[in-house]
Parts: C-alpha cells; structure tokens; sequence
C-alpha cells in the first residue's frame, strides 16, 4: 500500500455490504487493503464467533467493533431478563470475536416497533425508560468487565428516539457511561446520528478526556429520506455532513482508532460488493482520512 | 361554553387545515369556542394584514402567533439583504395582524432545498451558519423592538438540521436569544420537534426563568413517516409524545399563553376542516388542557 493510500485505519461495517457472507466481506476488506472490520452479530454468528475471529485474523485484518448489544429498554421481569441474557451472550461474543468494544443500540420506548404506529396502551415515558437504560448498564458492566468488553453506547438520531433508541445525544451517552470506568463504558461517534448536535464540538472533546471514544464510525446525511428512514445513509461526500471538521474534532480528542464505514442504504446493499468498498476507500481518503490524525 | 371544556387557551395554527381560506379558518375556530388563532404569512397575505386583523377580532379570537419569519443563513449580500426585507416585513405584518410573537426558522446549510440531495459545492459549515444566523437576529432585533414584535426563534427536530432549520434544540435556541431582551427574542416549545431532548425539562424550565417562551405548539411524533417526512405530524395521542408531561413542564415554567396546534399531513389536509378542528379540540381537551396550569 503506497502512503498516499492509507486504509490502515478504514474499516468496513458488514452492514455497507449486507448481502456479503462474513467470508466474502473479510475478503473484499483484505484485498481492498483496509485494516479493519467492524462485525455484526448475524455474521458472526452465521460461522461461530471462534470461526469468525480466525477469519479475520487469518486476512491480517483488526475487529474494530461488535454490532450489536442493546435493547434494554424494557419494563417488564421477562423483557428484563431476557435482554440481560442476550447482552451476556454478546458479551462473550465479542471477547471470542477479538474485539473489546461491543457497540450498545439502547432501544426505544418499550413495546415500540421500527417505524410503527404506537400501539394501544403504549408507555410513552422517555424519562423512565432512559432511567432503565441506566439500570441495565449497571446490570451489565460487571460482566463485561469481567471479559476485557466495554459497553458502547451508540447516540442514535433523534429520529430514531421513539422506536430505536432513547439516547439521542453523545453528551447524553457520556452521561450515562459517567458512574463506570472508561474502559467498561464508552461511546461511539456516528456522524449520521450526532453531525446536527450543537455541542458536538464540546461533547467530542469531553469524550475525548474521558477517554470513552470507542469507534468513530462515518456515513452521510442524504436526503431526500429513503421509504424506510433508517435505510438513508448516505456514502461520505454525497450528503450534508461536514467530515473535515468533526474529523478533526476526533482527532484533537485524542482518538486514534480505526473508522468504519456504516452504511444503512438500499442502493448500496443491491451493488456489487467491491464496488462498494472500493466507493468507501475512496471516500475515506479523500474527506476523512487527511483530518483524522 | 361548559367549564369542563376549556377550549380558551386552545388555538389553531392555519397550517392545520391548510386547504381553508383565512375566512374558513377563523370561522371554523370560532364556531368551535377555540380561544386563539395562529397565522400563516400566506393567509394573511390574501387579504392585507389589516383586514385579517379585524376578521380575528370580530369572530372574538384572538392571534396567537405570525408563522414565520426566518430563512437567515445565507452567506451572500444579495441573500442577507433579501433575508432582512422579508423579516422587516413579516414583522410589520404581526404588529398589523395583532400578534407580538412572530415564529422564525432559521433556515438550514445555504443553498439546502427541503429533503434534496446536496447541490455541488454546498457549503456544509452548520457552524458558520448558525454564527449567521446570530448575526441575522442582532440585525432585526432593534427594528422587532420598535413595533412591540418578539422574534421567536423554533429549534425544529435534528432531521430538518440540513435542510430547513440550524437551530434543533430548546437550549440552543434560548443560547441565541441570550444577548437580546426577553420581550424582544423568544423560543417556541413545539413538542414534534423537541420531545426526545434529554435537556427538554431542564431547558423548558430556563426558557421559563428567563421569561421566553412565546408560544406552546403541540402535535404527535407519528410512525412511520409520511413520503415527504415534514408531513409526518399527527393528531395529539395518535404518536409517541408523553404530552401530559411536557405539559406539566410547561406549566411548571410558568407558561400561561395559548396552545397552538399545528399539524402539517396530508390525511388531515384532506379531511373536512370541522372534523379536524373538532379532534384538536377533543386531543386538546383530553391530552393537553388538563396538565397545562
């Protein structure tokens, strides 16, 4: 790889090429010459999470993230109980996978369904869930501890706060990773979901010093929305997102870690893999990688 | 009107049924006992600010707010001076039309168009716009001041950042309104666009202190969203929104003044102007009124 290209950093969310297989997605990352691959749990889980972190090692590559734990929003003893279980079991996941950041979607209000309608009866108190998130932190961070895996909290837009998750802010996020140690609780920077924050600037920073960055992770602001919102994620350089200045904002925080591409998109999904990851390189080079330390 | 249907803090944003001429709209309001009426610039351009005025007084309502002034992020002199006209002009027409609270959006990155992809070259510095849009209101301040006009400043949801409004907090919108007298710049509390805000009851709670709330709009955040995701504004209790605790928040602020509601979907659009003027009222009643002080 000539310095001129440098993918050290760059790493591919499997989720920008969604059709892939994880074999099929470590070998388009390889040969493209990125040194990362943030996993989600449906790929890893598809090989076992042994099988997986082999892979990925055997093609030089870092695991820079595990997709996804969460989802603990929940009031009820069950609904507690199983999001308990399934947040362990990604726990272990990612120590077995080889990576210690375990990336945390929090939920929405509980009972909510992605872009649905409430349903009769629905519990509309964001305070309390948001208090229960705390909770389950609480629950969790021991465990996590125990396997060498921080809990990443995941802002998400706050267009999501509803049905996908009631952490809407990164100041938020740090707030909540405040009572645990830095390297059990820490937070991710996706433009998508915080470039609109008007304490950016200052929450990166905060985030910084207290040392939480876990992954930053890019992707554009494109409009118009896509028929299911999520699926708006636009390649970096095609939306609104100003890369050169939160990049920087992550680089004089202190962070120094890989930066993966996440992509939610429709169009994407149906190209062809090296398409895709050669339109993400280039895209990393050209607005994020000159900024980003 | 029976005391147990207190319609007279209950007004009607225009935009609500936004086939009625301003006629319709005033009359539909009246006969349903509403208290206040919120207008649109384009009403009231139909029939000269003066004669829109006494059509209010002599149906016994009264005019809860002028939508909207605004637009204040261009970057180029043709832009700004367009910008300062039009609100100079928009705030003589709230004085005329006998409101003191004229609502802004600020506009979003210069050059945006509403859910439009990024035209080549636009500028995506959110930062200097909002420093614009700092400077804008400091130019129409004084000439707001003269004519008893409030510039009340709407942070709109985070999904419109790009597009439609730099301003997409509570908190940020009162940080803007800091230098300036409260009677001459305010915030609006429009809970479709602020009730995910983690800050929200620490941020109703300051703009109460600091005497700024202008106006309480209410309406649902409803899923999924509409084709055009402005229009994706549903009834109250048709969406997510806890109403009776933002309500109590407002109240605990202080606030007394009228509580618009305004609804922008094309369902509600297409309906019969009584139906939907008799569901705000019932939601109004049955969500709102009893919580609001």
């Amino acid at each position: 790889m000539s310095a001129d290209r440098d993918l050290s950093r760059c790493s591919l969310n499997t989720a920008s090429i969604k059709r892939a297989t994880l074999p099929e997605a470590v070998d388009a990352a390889a040969r493209a010459g990125y040194g990362a691959i943030g996993l989600w749990r449906d790929r890893v889980q598809e090989t076992g999470a042994e099988k997986a972190a082999k892979l990925v090692a055997d093609a030089g590559l870092r695991v820079s993230s595990l997709c996804r734990g969460g989802f603990l929003t929940a009031s009820d003893e069950a609904g507690i109980a199983a999001a308990l279980d399934d947040n362990r079991a990604a726990i272990v996941e990612a120590a077995t996978v080889g990576t210690s950041e375990l990336v945390f979607v929090v939920g929405g209000l509980p009972g909510s369904a992605p872009e649905t309608a409430p349903a009769p009866g629905t519990d509309r108190d964001v305070v309390a869930a948001r208090a229960r998130v705390a909770d389950r932190i609480a629950d969790l961070a021991p465990f996590a501890a125990e396997h060498g895996v921080r809990i990443v909290l995941e802002p998400l837009h706050p267009m999501f706060a509803a049905d996908r998750a009631v952490i809407s802010t990164l100041g938020q996020a740090l707030d909540l990773a405040a009572p645990h140690p830095a390297d059990v609780v820490g937070v991710v920077v996706d433009t998508y979901h915080v470039w609109w924050d008007p304490a950016l600037e200052a929450s990166i920073a905060r985030a910084g010093a207290e040392q939480r960055i876990a992954s930053y992770q890019v992707c554009d602001w494109a409009l118009p929305f896509a028929p299911l919102a999520l699926n708006s994620r636009g390649h970096v350089g095609d939306g609104y997102v100003d890369f050169p200045t939160i990049s920087r904002w992550v680089a004089a925080a202190g962070y120094r870690g890989d930066v993966e591409t996440e992509l939610f998109n429709q169009e994407i999904w149906d190209a062809p893999f090296d398409d895709t990851v050669a339109t993400i390189a280039d895209r990393y080079l050209r607005h994020v990688q000159p900024y980003v330390g």
